[in-house]
């Protein structure tokens, strides 16, 4: 903890160190509501733990709210604030009470739903499905905001709660909810922890966060499967021509291949990249983790780039033909493959779609045809370093960890961040508590007590930061 | 049919027309039986059939018993031939009484065990399963050695008829047998009836039949399935490797690129060649016919040489990843091909494999690793064209037809020549009389009549020529 916390927030914090127990029970009460949203079993819970969210923030001074979708429900709710912060920026929290299935459940060392606080290398840690992604982190903001109520009455500043049921799901509803609502959710800033610290001790801020273009390509030959041995030597084999088209995605450096591709690439700012480089990334104990020898992607470029801010095109399904055991001598009508394409900030999903169609046009065997088309497609985001939300997050970090945050990029997407933008016009701000070993989407899911307790304690200090911005304001004009 | 048969052969040729109606009839009760070879479900009636030719053979002079194995049983079954005829061939007659399942059932026109006679534009046909795959050619020669025996009391040599019912199933007990009953099998040359005549009016005998190496190549990247945004740029793809191999399998000009691949590949003989050529394939009615607008194979070589003297490399099966609905952001631990060879005559399956691994090992992403095992070999078979057994077989076909048969090559394999020339020492002769558009293995499989008779002929004036080889031999002598 650094020296200096205001005398508004000392006591808040203090009140987060003798409630943590509390925190925990209600978290854990919170973890045991199995709101799997892929399986329609699970529906009542879905909406039990919608409700249980809308309990715990009208408890805390919140109008809240079950909102129906045609899926599962949304919560919405609205703190004020004090009245005397009227120049304070209004802060939308995101966060999601759906969890990913717990199959396979045979490999948990206890129930997902039961959580329990175990010792691991780094202190305790609590495991369930979803103690990390996203209930845990997403307690981290509601206890904040339950401290701050019992210490000071109120809130510093005005807040507006959105959770979805449905992040899991691919957001079905979020997009019409929030064109439906835009009103009811504007707010200067959004807030979101889903993403990680960059160690335990080490604060990160996400500012960049890759897009992605996800494709499908079924490559058609013959009119049906045909005897390899009656036609082979004449009938072109649309799985051979699919990994003729494929197999030259990337030339031998590692740099892909698709015409005008890296055409709106840009490298980060000079500072981005030297606090990357600074992280000291040990790039072997990743290939480790992973058990393979070497490294894929753009062999000039730096392990973190290809990571962060390099476009990447990965084959994440690919099938034809006979696939059973044994032999069976076809020549299939028929072969397909799922490619997706991360993308980098100013890379626009059409364009880079446009270009893999030519891509494959000129590859393909002239007695094959193709269809192409689109799962989904994000562009990349880049969170702005200058604005004063982000020095407001790093301040809040730093009053915390007693360490200066570092700007970190993601791999994945979060297409709220987009929709946001989008939708409401607001930046978004990822202050997020994760590590990379929390087993999201796997068995044993976990989340450190430590970084759930520095959660707590940043979004305190957020909410306090955000507060002083307005006071920095006046005291400036 | 031509002048100048034998009177001996004259009156079985007039008895097989006068008794078609009679060996249609057979030929229909043989069909019902559904001796299905694949499904456990049908083992009884796979017996029933084998038991069916027992029947049928005793009835006409053979010597006929079922043999059990560790599957179907094998039929076995000899007939002396004449006492006057020691100096002649003894033949050896190969056949399966088993079929492929009829699925799906819902596109055949009639029942697949309901075998009906209808018109079609060859005059009239045989539609059953089985009808032309191998009960229908297998019944020529049996119906063959039936008007031999009514209207002689004997046949003109000695035979022995060897028929199994694992030819669908890959024929795992056959070795073993022939292994086990070498000297009961012993004969001069063999006769399988499973190939093609060139069309209706012109009969051919298939000289070349190309081998087969069918493998299959498991290429690992991760040691465990990674998330695409969080690991794509630097964690190898075992997808993106596995295309990147095998889309290198053929240059440009569709030659394979395997180490060594063609260093033993010969070209047929002059004669061979001239005689393909002479056949005028269509090469646009069999693009056309599979429904695509370009062939593929080495493009400076004819389409008859590419289908029947020309090695192939085809993906048969490829899969790995995520291959279910929709999108999901997987870089998959796996990848994994089938990948056939077919070879042509002086090919070592042995070697090509070896080359196959040194072309894998060459192109590997060094973040992956690859395992290959193969599903079986079997190298090209080329039968003798200058034997006096190929000249009394072309001999045969022109006494019935009229017409100079053809030497043709086949794009398959039939593993049974291969296996009586390595555990009994003999060549096959390969007369066979199924059209391209027969269906075999597909619904409303059929066999014309019109084939169907000159099979029967052909085979009768066989059994004749092959009693005068002797006499031939006498006097010169």
């Amino acid at each position: 903890m650094s020296d200096g916390v205001s005398t508004r927030l000392q006591p808040v914090l203090d009140h987060l160190n003798a409630d943590f127990d509390n925190a925990l029970k209600r978290w854990q009460d919170f973890l045991r509501i199995p709101s799997v949203s892929t399986d329609p079993a699970y529906n009542d819970k879905a909406r039990e733990a919608g409700q249980w969210l809308v309990d715990q923030l009208t408890e805390i001074g919140f109008t809240a709210e079950l909102r129906d979708t045609t899926g599962h429900p949304m919560v919405v709710a609205h703190h004020p604030g004090p009245g005397d912060a009227s120049g304070a920026p209004h802060l939308l929290y995101y966060g999601h009470y759906d969890v990913q299935p717990p199959d396979p459940v045979e490999l948990w060392d206890s129930g997902p739903f039961d959580p329990q606080i175990v010792d691991g290398p780094r202190g305790r840690r609590m495991v369930a499905r979803g103690a990390v992604d996203d209930k845990g982190q997403l307690m981290t903001f509601v206890e904040a905001f339950r401290a701050w109520q019992a210490v000071h009455g109120t809130l510093p500043v005005a807040v507006t709660a959105f959770f979805e049921g449905e992040e899991e799901t691919g957001s079905p509803s979020l997009v019409p909810f929030l064109k439906a609502n835009a009103e009811e959710l504007q707010a200067d800033v959004a807030v979101v922890s889903d993403t990680g610290s960059w160690d335990v001790d080490t604060p990160a801020i996400t500012t960049q966060l890759r897009g992605m273009l996800y494709t499908e390509v079924t490559v058609t030959g013959p009119s049906h499967d045909l005897h390899s041995g009656l036609y082979g030597g004449v009938a072109p084999n649309p799985a051979n021509a699919l990994t003729r088209v494929l197999g030259e995605l990337h030339d031998a450096q590692g740099r892909i291949q698709i015409p005008g591709f890296y055409d709106a690439v840009a490298d980060p700012d000079a500072e981005t990249l030297r606090q990357w480089h600074e992280l000291g990334l040990d790039e072997e104990a990743v290939l480790g983790g992973i058990g393979v020898p070497a490294s894929s992607g753009e062999q000039d470029r730096p392990f973190l780039e290809r990571l962060w801010s390099r476009p990447t095109a990965d084959i994440n399904g690919i099938w034809g033909g006979y696939t059973g055991a044994g032999s069976k001598t076809v020549i299939p009508s028929q072969a397909a493959a799922k490619i997706s394409f991360r993308l980098v900030p100013d890379q626009d999903p059409d364009a880079v779609l446009a270009g893999f169609r030519t891509f494959i046009a000129e590859r393909l065997h002239p007695g094959c045809s193709f269809e192409l088309h689109t799962h989904n497609g994000s562009p990349a985001i880049k969170v702005p370093t200058d604005s004063p939300y982000l020095q407001a997050a790093r301040d809040a970090l730093a009053d915390v960890y007693g360490k200066t945050p570092v700007n970190i990029g993601s791999g994945g997407s979060i297409p709220v961040v987009g929709e946001f933008k989008d939708v409401l016009s607001i930046d978004t701000l990822l202050m997020g508590f994760g590590l990379d070993d929390d087993r999201m989407h796997s068995p044993n899911e976990k989340f450190e007590l430590a970084c759930f307790d520095n959660g707590m304690k940043a979004h305190a200090a957020l909410l306090e930061r955000m507060r002083t911005l307005a006071a920095q304001r006046d005291a400036a004009e």
